[in-house]
């Protein structure tokens, strides 16, 4: 068995797709950071009317994800179709998940679009409010489902707040 | 209390570090990806003649932390002075840790541009490796230490692996 | 009523075109920047010999037609299958007038890419000329036409130098 | 008489300023955009809560204030130590207006910078509503104000909703 | 005769090919830099184990191909099916060789990003060297082979080291 | 010995530069392309009046070496203070010679965006003409000479075309 990135030679390289079929594919990925109740609060407060946090988070990982193949090296080159990023605060576990969710019409899949959507998100974040805490960490990062492409739908299980 | 990226109308502002000295400032962040025990054996085998999967990440970690004001709104244009990332296996958790420190003089930190680094480099594994594994998560991505700037030195405490 | 770049909880949001038929639409957008006359006299003998001030400023509004989705945040990211910019020099208002084309077969039309091509033009004539003349202004920006898509074709009525 | 971004040839040239001081330098560019009645207030009741056109119009016109060297041939790369963005509404003309103030320490000023800020602000603003009111137009942008260097300061005169 | 990347007025223009066929396209190109023996001995220990210049070399040549449109002004952008880059030593010659090969489906060719993914990964060898040896020099670079599209293919002839 | 952008165990890093000087330092990097004689008559043509393929190269070329760190893994991000692109025509050789010249103060040379600057010229060259002769050849590409830094000042020895 051999990641599909290298040649027989272990060398990196993009994915040969041209002979795959462009077909509709989506893919959802998901990620939290936990901070401290008090910044939570001050976030929370943010959001009804000004301090919009999560406002900038959201334009910021949209804007990644269609930066994707110039962040993640052999990615290819995609259309992006649909890009949406959501926020659920988890004041019970003093956290933020942000969920990116990606569609395309096209030859490879759109998970790395999702991941970077998603993670882009949370450092935005990380970075608006990290005067007031330092310590906030990101984790749970991971693929959610996908859907469309050869390798039919897949979606991730035993996750956290996962039905 | 107010976060410092908002000003008092609430608008989102790159802040004002124009008085501030210029000073040298490091930062190092770390973050982690687990994976099955059979990709991580995959992906080691590789790191002895091909499939450098870690050279890949690291190339692509690097690069991106150099980026970091392209992708998150508020962050400054930084001048790197060192960037480096180091990958350690965690076989017992199976999973990989990366390391990314940060050297500028300015007159803001690197933070961000440290956690750019880590997330970048554990998203480019996540792709090269995707093909054998769906499942892997990303993890534990903090700020692990900061020195320099008027706020001094910051060192992020109790957390695994640290000490 | 309500824009479609948000969704209904008010996120903004990359509208999902993914249902849309690809088809070829063509995008048509005008600017203005006024100048001193003497600018302006300066400006046009450049374009007999050296000084190509307009040179420069077409290649780079074309340059940045092709990055508008990393400019504009909701925007898709398009393949653009032509894109020109025209100048003409309007002596008796003491202005020159950009005129940006732009073509494309896809799911969502190239308005933006219009009128990014026609203001970084604008300004670039502003960047090459403002050691002359600060007081230089830019004004009369907006669609001229589009046709495709959906919603058919729109041609701008009423506006200065239009037939 | 001649445009300092050209040489002797008329080749266009990045202007030599490795012998000037480095000094404090700040920069204001302004401009508007009028819509239908219907349109502004459409944006203007998003800002309460929802659909909040300039936040994510704020976000792009900062992050494209910090890419300016990219858009602009002949324009230096800078590290802007400070940029915001403000909007004025102005429901008698039907308008919003957009202020760019940008400040660095460096060789060259940022008056170009500004400029951007402004433009993709609008541009953003333009995007966002255009599902609503194609026919919105951009205009009055220029230069407001600039200061330090070895020009000194400059104010621009006489133009509307100043003073 | 006359370039086709131009308009008849002489202007600069992306040509328009929205009435082409959407075919699959091909390009190889092939580059070398020269360096001294010992230059080249480093370089090649390099590849057993640690210090792998090449393994740098191919990311940031494929990396660089996908961002072709935004390095060569009048190149339409372009969803790249499959880009690898092969190097070669050339001991005899005291050289490497590098070989990109892109794929596309698409209206037009992909012959500059295979030429942009050899320059690239050629310049990455130089900086990577050049503290062990300034006087490398890149030569022989062009366009090995192209395939599909209304042209058809071409193979470059007499070439050294062809055949 | 060993290369210096490689840490002790082999692994790619962007050079520690924090305890260096900032100094002024200039670097001039040549480049040559070799064409048919037709396309350089056809080339030169357009030099007076119309298709001018040396000015988008040169503006191509100053774009591309302010960009150099994005595409040049481990090299530094960099103020670039001047930059400029000189074309000469070597009707003899049939060939167009590219020299491009960068200065900046800081901490770490410019070599390798004069040879970014040089390169993308030329390709740029290559793009515009391709249309009228694939058969285009780049050759001679290396660093004419670099002064300031701690390593002084080096200049290339026995190049053609030198003095």
């Amino acid at each position: 068995m051999q990641f599909n990135h290298f040649d027989n030679g272990g060398n990196a390289v993009m994915v040969n797709v041209s002979d795959k079929d462009a077909t509709k594919r989506t893919a959802v990925a998901k990620g939290f950071i936990s901070m401290k109740a008090a910044t939570l609060e001050l976030l929370e407060s943010g959001q009804v009317g000004k301090g919009d946090v999560l406002g900038v988070a959201r334009v910021a990982g949209i804007m990644a994800a269609k930066r994707t193949s110039e962040l993640i090296p052999m990615c290819h080159t995609l259309y992006l179709e649909s890009c949406s990023i959501d926020f659920k605060v988890h004041r019970e576990h003093s956290e933020v998940e942000a969920v990116c969710t990606v569609v395309t019409s096209g030859k490879t899949g759109v998970e790395m679009e999702a991941v970077v959507g998603v993670n882009v998100a949370l450092m935005t974040i990380y970075d608006m409010c990290k005067s007031a805490d330092r310590a906030m960490t990101m984790h749970g990062i991971y693929l959610a489902e996908k859907h469309g492409g050869k390798s039919g739908s897949y979606v991730a299980e035993g996750r956290r707040y996962e039905g």
